[in-house]
C-alpha cells in the first residue's frame, strides 16, 4: 500500500449518519481511509498545505453493481431492436468473436468512463475476466469481479467452466491491495440447470464467496421458469440454496409480493438497471416495494451496449424518476434514497461494507462534483442537485483507496488517447472478421 | 443582421432527408442561413479559412418545446413532495414574491443552461415576459415566448391578464431580428373557465399567433374537467374552438383513443415532458400512439424546478427509453425518432419550421458535440450515441442564426459569472422576504 494523505479544506462533504447532510469544512485522508470530517481544522493540521475544496461537492464514489465492460466495444452496434434479435443477430455473434485483447480494452474503454464519471467500484459478470482484472489492477478502481457462466453444452464444457469461474475467483480475491474481491456467478436460471446452479452453490461454500445471477429481468424468462421448473425463480433459486449464500440477484424486475418477502428474508440484494431495463423493454422493478420490505436496493448500469453509457448520476436520477412516474406517487425513491442506492446500499450489495459512505474508518473512495454550474444554482438543495440536475461529467476529482485517479477531469493511472484508440480498433477488427 | 460566414470542414453532420444520415466534409454558413453541407469544399471556398470539425459532430440545435425558464431560482426548493404540497405550500408562495429582477436573473440562468448543453429555442410560458424577452435578445437564442394567463380573480383582473398577454405578443413578435416570435397562453383548462379560453382564442385569430395551454396533465385534472363541463379536455378545448388556431399543448398525458383521434385531426402538436411528467408522478404520455396517429410530438423540460435541469439530451434519451419500457416494445421510440423529437418536431411544435434541420435554406441553429470522449466510443452509430450517451455538457460549440453563442464551452453572449452569482443572491432574497 503506497501512502496516501489528503487534507481537503474549504469543502462542503455530504455525510449520511443517519440523515443526509453537508458538513462544511474539512475532511482528512490517511492513507486508504477517511480519518477526520468536521467544520474545523483537525489538531496537528496546516491549512496551508490543504487541497482547496472550494466549490467542490464531495460525495461517496458511486459504485455500479451490475455489467459487462467488455461490452462496451458494441457500444452503439445494436439499439431498438426486438431483444432477441439484438441478442442474436448482434450481441453474440459478435461477443463470440471477442479476443483477450477486446477484452482488455473493451473494459478498459468502461473503466475509464467509470472513473471519469465519478464511480469507484463496479461489480463485472464477464468472460476472460483475467483482462478485465488487469485494467482494475492498473487503474485503482475497486471491482467485485466473476466470470459469469452459461450453462450450455457438454458436461465436460460445463465443469470446466465452472473450475475457470472457480480458479478465476481463488486467484483474484483480495488482490490489487484488497480492491478486487470476487463472486461466483451462474449466469441466469434460464442458462444454466438446476444441477449446474447448485454446484456453483456448493463453490461458493466451499470459497466463502458471495453468489451473483441475472434473475427475472423478462417476463418471458419467469414464465419459462415455470414451465421448465415448476416455480417462479425466487422460488426455484431458494430451492436450489443460492440464498444460502450471501447473494446480489440483477434486474429483480418481475416478482410478486411472496417473492418479495422471500428475498427480504435471505437479505438477498437486488442490483437495479433502470437504464437498460426500460431500453430493453424489460419493464420496471417494483423498487419502492422492494426497499419497503427492507431489500438492499442497488443501482448498475448494465452493460454498455443496453445502456448506452456508463453514468451512475443517470441510474439514480433514473431511479428517481421513473417509479414516481409508474406508481404515481410524487414521494416514491426520494432524492436521499437514490443516492443512498448509488452509493452506500452499493457498497453492501457487492459485500465491501467499508466503502459507499464519508465517514471516519471508512475506504477513502470519494468524488468531487464541480458545483460551480450554471445547473446547479441556486445552492437550495445539495443532496436534490446530486440526484436531478448532475451528471457524470460534473465530475472533477475522484480518490479510490485514498489515490486520486482523476484530477481536473483527466485520468491519471489510465492513457486515455490509447484507449479510445484502441477501443475503436478493436471494435473494426471486430466487424470486419 | 450581423453578416456572419462560417465554413467547416472535416466536420460529421447529423442531416435527415428524409432518413438520419452522416455527412462527412463541409458546411456553410452564410449569415443566418445553412447554404451547403457536403463531403466537398463548395465552390469558390478556401480550405485554409475553413473552422476545424474534426472530432465534432455537428447536429440541428435542440429545441425545448414548454417551460418556464424563471423557475431555475427554485430549482430544488422542493422535491420529493405531492404535487399540491409542492405548489401550495413551495412553488406558488415564492413565486408570489417574484420581482421583475428575479425573472430577468432566473431567465437568464435558464438561457445560460440551455445554450451550454445545446438548446437554441425554447418556448417560454411565464409571468413579467419583457424580461425574459431582454434576455432573449441579449443572449441570441430563438424563442417563442407568452405571457401564461391564469384566469381566477375578477373580470377586471382577467381582463387586464389578457390585455398583457395580447400587448406583450404584439409588442414581442419578431424582435430580436425575427429570433423571437409570440403565441398566446391560457394557462389550462382548470384555470381558465370556458368564456377566458374563448377570448383568448379570439385574441389568436385577431392577431394571427398560435396557441399553447397545459392539458390532461394529470388525471385528477381530466376527472375535474368532465366534472365541471361535462368533456374531457380535449373535447372540451375542441368546442371552445381552441384548435382552429395553430396550437400546441403541454404534457398530454392522459388521452383516450378518441382525443389522440382529435389532436391528429386538428394537426394539434404536443410538447412531451417525459422528466417532470416522471418527476411529478403524473404519468407517461401515450408517446408511441401519438407518433403513429400522425401528431407532431416535441420534447420539453418544463420548469427547472420539477426537472431539474434543462438539459435537453436527458429529455430525448427518456423518450427513448421510457415507452419501451413501459409498452414492452423495444423499437417503440426509436434513437432518430427521439432525435427528431427534439430538434424537428421541435421546430414545427413552435411554428418556427426554418431551424431544426441541418439543410441547405434552414437557418444556422446548429451544434457541435465533441466526439472524442470515452462515452462516445467506438463510432458505431453516432445518432444512437446523441441519443442514448451524451449529455448537456457534451455540447462544445452552438451557434444560433449563424451567430456563435458558445465557443469551447464557453458563453460568449452572456456573463455566466455574474448570472449564477446574481441567481444565487435572487433565491436568498426570496427566501428571506
Amino acid at each position: 500500500m503506497t501512502s496516501h494523505k489528503w487534507l481537503i479544506k474549504n469543502g462542503q462533504f455530504a455525510v449520511s449518519d443517519p440523515e443526509w447532510r453537508i458538513v462544511k469544512g474539512y475532511m482528512l485522508v490517511e492513507n486508504d481511509k477517511i480519518s477526520y470530517i468536521g467544520e474545523k481544522l483537525p489538531e496537528g493540521e496546516e491549512e496551508t498545505t490543504a487541497f482547496d475544496g472550494k466549490n467542490l461537492l464531495f460525495i461517496p464514489g458511486l459504485i455500479n453493481t451490475h455489467g459487462h465492460a467488455a461490452m462496451s466495444l458494441l457500444r452503439g452496434y445494436g439499439d431498438d431492436l426486438a431483444l432477441q434479435i439484438w441478442l442474436q443477430e448482434k450481441m453474440w455473434p459478435m461477443e463470440e468473436k471477442f479476443t483477450a485483447d477486446d477484452v482488455y480494452w473493451g473494459a478498459s474503454l468502461s473503466i475509464l468512463e467509470m472513473i471519469k464519471g465519478g464511480t469507484t467500484a463496479f461489480l463485472d459478470m464477464y468472460d476472460q475476466m483475467n483482462q478485465v482484472a488487469k485494467v482494475v489492477e492498473e487503474s485503482g478502481i475497486r471491482a467485485s469481479l466473476m466470470r459469469g457462466v452459461i450453462g450450455f453444452g457438454s458436461d465436460e464444457l460445463r465443469a470446466s467452466k465452472l473450475a475457470e469461474a472457480t480458479s478465476f475467483a481463488k486467484e483474484w480475491n483480495g488482490q490489487a491491495s484488497g480492491r478486487i474481491t470476487t463472486m461466483l456467478s451462474p449466469h441466469a436460471p434460464y442458462t444454466c440447470g438446476p444441477e449446474f446452479i447448485e454446484k456453483f452453490v456448493q463453490a461458493a461454500h466451499d470459497l466463502d464467496l458471495p453468489l451473483h445471477t441475472h434473475m427475472s429481468e423478462t417476463k418471458a424468462e419467469v414464465e419459462q421458469n415455470v414451465k421448465d421448473y415448476g416455480l417462479r425463480p425466487v422460488a426455484h433459486l431458494e430451492k436450489l440454496g443460492f440464498f444460502s449464500r450471501p447473494s446480489l440477484v440483477a434486474h429483480a424486475v418481475h416478482l410478486t409480493d411472496e417473492e418479495i418477502e422471500i428475498l427480504a428474508k435471505y437479505n438477498v440484494a437486488v442490483a437495479h438497471n433502470p437504464g437498460s431495463n426500460l431500453k430493453l423493454a424489460s419493464g420496471v422493478a417494483r423498487v419502492p416495494d422492494l426497499l419497503k420490505a427492507g431489500v438492499v436496493v442497488s443501482l448498475a448500469t448494465d452493460g454498455p451496449a443496453s445502456n448506452n453509457n456508463l453514468d451512475m448520476f443517470e441510474e439514480m436520477r433514473l431511479a428517481a424518476l421513473i417509479h414516481k412516474g409508474v406508481s404515481g406517487d410524487p414521494t416514491a425513491v426520494p432524492a436521499t434514497e437514490a443516492l443512498r442506492m448509488g452509493t452506500e446500499y452499493g457498497a453492501k450489495s457487492i459485500y465491501v461494507e467499508d466503502t459507499g459512505t464519508l465517514a471516519v474508518g471508512k475506504k477513502a473512495d470519494f468524488v468531487a462534483i464541480d458545483l460551480d454550474q450554471a445547473h446547479f444554482l441556486p445552492y437550495s438543495d445539495l443532496i436534490s442537485h446530486v440526484v436531478y440536475s448532475a451528471s457524470a461529467k460534473d465530475v472533477k476529482h475522484v480518490w479510490v483507496d485514498g489515490k486520486q485517479l482523476l484530477k481536473d477531469g483527466e485520468a491519471l493511472t489510465l492513457d486515455e488517447e490509447r484507449i479510445k484508440r484502441e477501443a475503436e480498433s478493436a471494435f473494426k477488427g471486430l466487424k470486419a472478421r
